[in-house]
């Protein structure tokens, strides 16, 4: 029987999602927690966005596959956050439709990046998930420069290469706005993304807001498909996984197999 | 020359605003750096709102008169935020108009409460500022008992008594709603609160909301005028002092007048 947990977490002291040896991880403090709750020795776990470290998640989606003596229980949510830190919450547990997997399901995720840009809009009670910018940001350049990206695209030169995986992606939506206090969100979605994509988008286009560079320097780097020496990567601090979207039930099984597929080519 | 600082802070790691010998206030580690960024010994402050240890505030306002040989500089915002710590930030800077008493010239606090009252809600990157509360709370009911607490009364029942002070308040506002993301905010919003007094409102209406009392005991409490030993204080952890306001330029001395003389009635 398959699961399907829904969880958020503060990144900021967790060394990423990828259980690690002998490191605080959401993966492992989550797999050690299942563990317990279920009576088991180990419950691996799969998740729909491999965050890095310092990297929040509002809504991240993980399957797993309940172990042999392991039963649900609808107690199950109550239990996990009774022992899991404060740090992380669960936020659902039930068993998952036919043919789900928490990974190669998704149709798309969505990420947010949030700068302070200006003084008057330092919060100490967000400070942990909303990075302090030094400079005033120019959203409407930062948008000229996004708009060139969305679409199918080589998203090499964004990407912390890995060998025998695709660059290739959909990205959907990638546009600055002002929340109710003022702070600039970036809204990020893709059917999937790269390692450090979202992370090296926002930093091009912050080197954009921040007047260092012009809008049409995103396109280029783009159609290089190299990476630039001068593309800093935005800060861990800022980004938070917001949202996995799936699929309706009878589409779940082939999503996942098309997405396996397409992930896996060279 | 009075200076008018607004600042915000985490209250988590402080033992409140009131700066205490050899522990972790805001009022002393603001000093402190206002102590070295002016380069005198000594800089006492007075706030509109002193906030008790865990509570947070994203409004608070000071002022200070500068000592003999300081002087203001509009860098100053930008150096203070330099050697602060991370939970309090400066948001301005500037010096006062004549008459203004940062604690006597407000026309009016205004706090939020904030319960997220369901697992569902739980979001470990707001979760310093936002209680976890373990029953799901009616709003509807909670505001029906707010509704006779409202008006120029005396709250001696919901105050921890002071020698020599009024517990006659002005609640300007007591209402509860759910936040675009679910969370229940109670928005609280008086000319002055006596010590504990927001906290113990929270406390008894929440007693309301998990459905331990009926509406009408808040109203039963407030005309007792006598501490109820069941009634609760709600944890510090939610409560916010978002912002305080005062009266035009011209009016700023005299307001301040009339509120010294009536607090310091018996």
């Amino acid at each position: 029987m398959r699961l399907r947990i829904d969880l958020s977490y503060d990144g900021t002291d967790f060394r990423g999602w990828a259980i690690q040896p002998d490191l605080r991880t959401v993966q492992g403090t989550l797999e050690t927690a299942l563990a317990t709750v279920l009576r088991v020795t180990a419950v691996p776990v799969v998740c729909a966005g491999r965050t890095d470290t310092g990297v929040h998640a509002r809504g991240q989606v993980v399957h797993l596959d309940l172990p042999g003596p392991a039963s649900y229980d609808a107690r199950l949510l109550r239990r996990l956050n009774g022992i899991l830190p404060p740090d992380i919450r669960v936020l659902g547990v039930a068993p998952a439709a036919e043919g789900f997997d928490a990974r190669f399901s998704a149709l798309w995720r969505r990420y947010a990046y949030r700068v302070a840009d200006d003084a008057s809009l330092a919060d100490p009670l967000t400070r942990h998930h909303v990075l302090a910018g030094p400079h005033p940001l120019d959203l409407d350049a930062m948008n000229r420069a996004s708009e060139p990206l969305l679409g199918l695209r080589d998203f090499a030169a964004f990407c912390r290469r890995r060998e025998g995986a695709t660059t290739v992606r959909t990205l959907l939506n990638l546009a600055w706005s002002r929340d109710e206090t003022g702070v600039a969100v970036c809204a990020v979605r893709a059917d999937a993304f790269c390692h450090r994509m979202v992370r090296s988008l926002v930093g091009c286009l912050m080197a954009v807001g921040e007047g260092r560079r012009e809008p049409e320097w995103a396109a280029s780097i783009l159609t290089a498909r190299l990476r630039d020496p001068s593309l800093k990567v935005a800060p861990a601090r800022g980004l938070t996984l917001e949202e996995v979207c799936y699929p309706d039930a009878d589409e779940l099984a082939a999503r996942a197999g098309r997405a396996r597929a397409k992930r896996e080519a060279l």
